[in-house]
């Protein structure tokens, strides 16, 4: 039966951002939900920054039409609406009417200690994510602002609130709570993990790729221009690199991870540095960026290494060994591991970083089988036959794990 | 030949810290260096917190007499000359005049990117130490005050400067490199570690016991009041978890250790904390004191768990958590570990922390004999007989080394 014929339920993501909207819809068959990841039937993307005052719309769709088109930017609902027209008009149409979509998942950033999986959008959560605003004060805006942007243009449609947080819920409190005056935790501040919902789909997914044998202890290495690492027992994440916010941890693009807390004291006595001024120089001026002066592209720095760039060799050095020293980090709280997986930009298409990042853990009997490694196709166990710990690379899908959400919640 | 028939050489131990001053004096035979350290003739201390405006003094000598005395604290000068003068006069004299004192060594916190082992104090010597005050304001100072006040009491003696940062000189770029932007690297902002002479002789008297094979793999746990790990391949330091400042790394007494840089981001927007509020509050009020709002020591917090206090549970376990986390960081540069060494005043008197800290490595094989682990007289090695990996407890002996410094450079 053609989906026509049974068009079942259409389920709108959208990853909403400070400067940039990303949407995807999705057509679901009405009587089972699908054993593996469809291709969207449509997807649109804002992108804010491309021009000052001006908004850049890209659509495509499954048949491959591709729409791009620019707008004034100052009017938000303006610019949503037109992204969401191309759904059921003109060129990019795979839709026949905006009340054809039956649900709306959204990706929310922090849903504080409160969200341990995704909930159904009330007029309480919206509370709650505006409250956690002060906790992420540049995505939960964006997230909720997008929310209401679908009420203003869909009316009275099922939304799902999907939290980047809520798989490390589950953090004991000796990985929660922060070695800093009590009061701080009472006040929220304690360690929350982000990019919680690629790291629960890869940790589901190496589930089923090893055929769920316990115990099951893995380490899912989350690699992109942002970065982090998760250790999760028999699907229990038990404790992750990102923190309070998610520039602790690794080494990123543009963001340093973890450094002493030292140098910020430092920089505030001798350079007079201030909130902003830090916050602009570890979030957006560190990391890969920081130390090769070249780029936050690991792609980038590769090509000046080979160039003879002796800062980017650093850079690629720094990088590898905070991602190594992570890693190790959480082998004692998860005694001892059954496999690590890699995904995300760095972690699915860098042959050379899984290998080098594995190379640090030759001690657990670890070994990565170098042909496998280069051809990586999709979701493939890199680990030589004999190797007694395995290593997976996994393409990572949130917007799957967003409409998964939202059909358990339908 | 006893010694009073050949005196040898007298050397007096100096370690400055900014409210206390500790000091010692060895008498070492002329012919050749004791195979085992030796107890001293004499030990002075001034404790300048003890009351406002007072300086108390003790002052011990190897025959068991005890003096305490108390003088105004405004002139440190005459303080000092008090404290050393009790060394060749009054009750506690041990030897006929300030001139048989042949060397002085000096603890000395900040030896910068420079010094990658002790050296003789000249004016170089002292500018450097002056120059490197800008990285450690409390140290340093009152380290150079202890060199100018011998200058001034004993003239023209040979003194040396034994550097806490020394042993660390050795970590490769990777591990000395922040993730920040590179001219941050090129003004000095790098890790430099501390406790180094602690480390330094933990490790050699690792190899010792341990009859010198290779490779040596070591992880050294200097668990104090203030704690840090090194990482030791072959005599050699290849990391460390204290970095640019001791506040880096584990959770202490009353320093946080390593927290999310965005903590301070958000505690200087939402509370308008300054540098001197963060600085009071990572490194005074955080730690065992913060977590469990009961004490910095750990056997008070260990009182009050036993008393059923929760926070004070919370505090031990998230000590212990970020523990075997950072021993674990180390294991990926290590490629492997030959044994694990726990020294200072926690390291080599608390059974349970050295038992639980152990208790995350179970998976590299290493097993810790619960009788030999509770017996723990000085130097032994607590691990069962058949575990692979093995387990020291070592009684660290830094004015030893300082000794041993001095006797090199004679």
């Amino acid at each position: 039966m053609p989906p026509a014929a049974n068009p079942g339920l259409k389920i709108l993501v959208m990853n909403a951002g400070s400067s940039s909207q990303k949407s995807a819809l999705y057509a679901l068959p009405s009587d089972a939900f699908p054993a593996k990841p469809l291709e969207p039937l449509w997807e649109g993307a804002i992108d804010w920054t491309h021009q000052e005052g001006v908004a850049e719309l890209k659509f495509t769709t499954q048949d491959g039409k591709k729409i791009k088109q620019t707008m004034p930017s100052g009017d938000r609902t303006a610019v949503m609406n037109c992204l969401l027209e191309s759904i059921w008009s003109g060129e990019t149409q795979v839709i026949d009417k905006a009340t054809d979509i039956g649900m709306v998942g959204h990706r929310v950033v922090h849903g504080g200690g409160q969200y341990q999986e995704s909930v159904r959008v009330t007029p309480e959560v919206q509370a709650a994510i505006a409250d956690y605003s002060r906790f992420a004060p540049l995505h939960n805006p964006a997230n909720l602002e997008g929310i209401t942007a679908i009420e203003a243009i869909l009316g009275d449609i099922p939304q799902v609130a999907v939290f980047d947080t809520a798989f490390h819920s589950t953090l004991p409190p000796a990985a929660t709570v922060y070695p800093i005056p009590y009061p701080c935790y009472e006040a929220g501040i304690r360690r929350y993990g982000f990019h919680g919902t690629s790291h629960r789909y890869c940790a589901q997914r190496a589930a089923e790729l090893l055929g769920n044998p316990s115990p099951l202890r893995l380490i899912v290495c989350h690699l992109g221009n942002g970065a982090s690492l998760s250790a999760v027992r028999d699907g229990v994440c038990i404790d992750t690199t990102m923190g309070f916010t998610p520039l602790e941890g690794l080494m990123m693009g543009t963001r340093s991870g973890s450094i002493d807390p030292g140098i910020l004291i430092h920089l505030m006595r001798q350079e007079k540095f201030d909130a902003d001024r830090l916050d602009r120089m570890l979030n957006k001026e560190s990391g890969l960026l920081g130390v090769s002066g070249v780029s936050s592209d690991l792609r980038v720095v590769m090509e000046a290494i080979a160039e003879g760039n002796d800062q980017a060799k650093l850079a690629l050095e720094v990088y590898l060994h905070r991602l190594r020293s992570h890693i190790g980090s959480l082998l004692p709280s998860l005694g001892g591991l059954e496999a690590i997986v890699f995904t995300a930009g760095i972690g699915e298409n860098a042959p050379d970083i899984r290998a080098a990042a594995c190379k640090g853990l030759e001690f657990l009997g670890l070994e990565i089988d170098p042909e496998k490694n280069v051809r990586s196709p999709e979701d493939i166990d890199i680990a030589t036959d004999h190797s007694p710990v395995r290593a997976l690379a996994i393409h990572t899908q949130e917007d799957w794990m967003i409409v998964r959400d939202c059909w358990h919640l339908r």
